[in-house]
């Protein structure tokens, strides 16, 4: 399969740059006992993944012409609501993973409590940042960042999928329920990243309609193209162990529907993607080649 | 030792039906496979503790005319951070609790990644509910509002001290060092409560001084009083396991001062908390009386 496009990967590594130095310079750093939880954090949060929902917000924020510096605090608060979902994802009592981002999971690094703590201390960190009159001088922004943060997070978006996840683990889920599961416990973060672009960029939430119909789209291809991935991929390049859903007896997309299929599924949702994005020209082009990127990664 | 006063007993009375019948209306009620969610969100949030976090949050905002269905909603806001702390708190890893308000802890009942789960969702439900229009028609307020939870609740804040407590085990903490992890751990979280009041009665921050010491005196005093029910109560009534500080290594100001000096020196912070209020007529009576009750409580 073939790299990122230029563009794109350009966008991405810098993203990854910009979130890593930020994520340094925000985190906490305390000179007491407490400095175990700022090291935490960091080896949580710093040097690893793929930055697809800073990327997402920041490039939805461009598009409509907000301040980047505005639009990476909001990121770096996105990502961090990301990164705890994964630490506390992989503490023992969930889906028990020693590895991630090829590095030693927080619990395995730090110890269990340490991981949860790390975990809360995360979600807390997003929404101080977002509620900062340094993300935005205007108060309606900060407070509708926070709320669609905080909704795309908790228990009616991915904690919500989590809960469904787990439940499942066994049963034979059908395709509008796997759907479901993989709308709130991804694809509503994914979400919230556009969304949170266009609260910055100060779109009207009913000019937001087709930015919502391009998030819901890639959400799903890119769990189409994880489940494909994870049957398929490479454990080094993952950076973590795979086909551990098919042994949890949990239902992936490609168990459904088969490999061909589900990645004839992903394709057609990447087409319908773009496709939302037809009123916009080359201002739109990073979110194009996002809806290319994650259909067509190799990781 | 003596109940609370009428004004006080009432007052409580009042804001635990209040809060508790608020959880029911706003915790989420999901029909499918979420629905084991709900009722273990529920199971933590409903029908136990004291409430003191509501009752200064909302006594704090009624002395300045703020209206009491906002106060109410961030009320549960903070109280929601409260109970998520408690869940993770009781978890193996943590302190490994089987009871909580005498019923069984949320991992007993419901597993422990459920009870990872139901915390992390409080967490983002508090945040939810602050930057919901419904808390307050100003975006500034919301905005704020959040602000002080978030910083309150996280690193620097309530998880920072549970960090700092969990470092400490075992070693020989001076008294400067305690009354830091404290004021931390507890302290954050019962000043967050009467900012938050303030925060709605729009009094601005530098008129919010007095506001501050009282809630820094009442914190410290009510961590001495736990100190001292955990050293001498009943179980029962706690409706938790005692002693438990004590068994695990952990400082306490009782072992430090001695149970006498430590009951002296609430008194003392009682003292001085009432005479932070000293330019306030009888709209601060509730707070007074708190300030009596959470030294001379028996439980």
């Amino acid at each position: 399969m073939p790299g990122p496009d230029p563009l794109l990967a350009e966008s991405l590594g810098k993203i990854a740059r910009d979130i890593d130095s930020m994520f340094d310079a925000l985190l906490p750093n305390a000179s007491d006992n407490r400095s175990v939880l700022g090291q935490a954090m960091r080896h949580a949060a710093i040097g690893g993944g793929k930055r697809l929902r800073p990327l997402l917000l920041t490039a939805t924020a461009a598009m409509y012409g907000a301040d980047r510096t505005h639009a990476l605090r909001a990121a770096v608060a996105i990502e961090a609501v990301h990164v705890y979902s994964l630490v506390h994802d992989d503490l023992p009592c969930m889906d028990d993973d020693d590895l991630r981002h090829g590095k030693p999971t927080v619990h395995k690094a730090f110890g269990e409590a340490m991981a949860v703590l790390v975990g809360d201390a995360l979600q807390a960190f997003a929404f101080e940042l977002l509620a900062d009159p340094a993300t935005s001088g205007d108060p309606f922004v900060r407070a509708e960042l926070v709320q669609v943060l905080a909704t795309a997070a908790g228990g009616g978006g991915m904690v919500g999928g989590q809960v469904l996840d787990i439940m499942g683990e066994g049963q034979a889920l059908s395709l509008p329920e796997i759907t479901r599961l993989q709308q709130l416990k991804t694809g509503a973060l994914l979400g919230a990243a556009v969304e949170m672009g266009a609260v910055l960029g100060k779109v009207p939430s009913e000019g937001r309609t087709h930015l919502r119909g391009y998030a819901r789209d890639i959400g799903l291809a890119f769990q189409i193209a994880d489940d494909l991935l994870d049957h398929e991929g490479d454990a080094d390049k993952a950076g973590k162990a795979l086909r551990k859903d098919a042994e949890a007896g949990k239902q992936t997309f490609v168990a459904l529907l088969g490999p061909e299929r589900a990645r004839e599924q992903a394709q057609m949702l990447m087409d319908q993607a773009i496709a939302h994005l037809a009123a916009h020209g080359q201002e739109a082009d990073v979110l194009r080649a996002l809806a290319h990127y994650v259909v067509e990664r190799d990781h």
